[in-house]
């Protein structure tokens, strides 16, 4: 148990050192157990659309991390076969974002993950799920 | 006829103007008709995630901008309800990434458009789905 | 609160009455609240595919219904416009099925709910999400 | 190649003989090859919700069997992971449907299928997503 937890925290140190895309958008990770990760960001300025609310690339890239985060969690290697996203309010101006990563479950080869992005007031932005393939890789070797 | 493509158009500057988030990733448009847009990203060095592949948030971040073109080329304001995206093939590295999204069907209130992510090779890298709703508001006031 | 509740009740009395095609597959309505139901169904020896495991199909068939009863539990009609499904585990021969489906957000328009398919035994079967359309007719006139 | 048509066909008589459910709804397969498959299902009288309209239970059937039987059609045993349909139209009373299973990519362990349910006369009723997992095991032994 103990063991997993590290493999999980080295996970997370790794992914945070080296998503550099993750970075650019200023996520970090708050939170990474195994098969379970909360992440956050603040919704920057450029962060918008067209019509000044928060961009819907910019809140499925915060759940991605999240998701991406739970299903590496246990040290092998997990890539993403699909995703859904529901949107269901926009956040405020400047909120900053947690994600929630759940994983509702873990097979050998498969992994279904359920994340929940949310506001600082509580409010639910938006809902996802993402099916994670895992390889036989180890995610740091 | 003439008419709606001029609105296309216009809605296509007025996107590639003020969606800033699109803009800082280096998302253009390459063509939008009414129901209809192409855009395109080069994947820059940054856009990668730990396993140095390119991140799933930037490929859904140009799917999701050639869906808001194709449902908001009419003039009518339109926002995203659902996504669902597949991963298909890992990008190139610093792949040329095109977006092509298709209207699907066109209700009153909603829209359900096709985006196809392809890389110049040809390769199709993802593809997409985006249900929109469509509100009473104009675009361009 | 109570008028709201009975609504509810008398909408799952029209649909356990008049879908017929939930009928014809033995789905009952085992709860219904505002925003809310669950409903249940045994899986019978012939809801099976050429595998000889509990059909696809049949399983999207109860949770779809459980999605249609919360959704137009407010007494005005609601339609599907898209739904998910992630198949989690294959149920037991004679399994009961009971899905449960989840108000996660209602606006004037749209609504989004979650629906998880769980055998007798407590284990989840499928998780699903249901986006509905709210349409300005009454369900029952 | 003439092999692989041959392995396809296989499948399809097997699954078109012991898929029970689908044989209870009356659906046929009208045509299947290597990753592809079409197959009908006339909307009979009972398939309707309590809107009386077609069941989504009934179209998400047919077009699940189009996805199995595409991606069985290799002879590998193959099942869904996660599915995905998006509601167009309502089909006419008394409409015959058929659907149709295009693989978009098929690796050695997931594949992607775009199925298309469509009415006698031409119009798109749903447009599914199916993604399966690709099994070590023979479809017929």
């Amino acid at each position: 148990m103990k063991k997993k937890e590290k493999v999980a925290q080295e996970v997370g140190n790794f992914m945070a050192e080296r998503d550099f895309f993750a970075r650019s958008l200023g996520i970090e990770i708050l939170e990474i157990r195994p098969g379970y990760s909360r992440v956050g960001m603040p919704i920057a300025p450029y962060m918008v659309n067209g019509l000044k609310i928060a961009h819907g690339g910019a809140i499925f890239s915060l759940g991605d991390f999240a998701f991406a985060a739970a299903s590496n969690s246990y040290g092998q290697v997990a890539v993403a076969l699909s995703m859904d996203i529901h949107f269901l309010r926009a956040p405020e101006t400047g909120a900053y974002l947690t994600a929630e990563a759940l994983e509702v479950r873990r097979g050998r080869r498969t992994g279904l993950y359920r994340i929940s992005v949310i506001e600082s007031s509580g409010r639910q932005i938006a809902e996802m799920h993402g099916m994670a393939f895992i390889k036989d890789e180890e995610f740091i070797s």
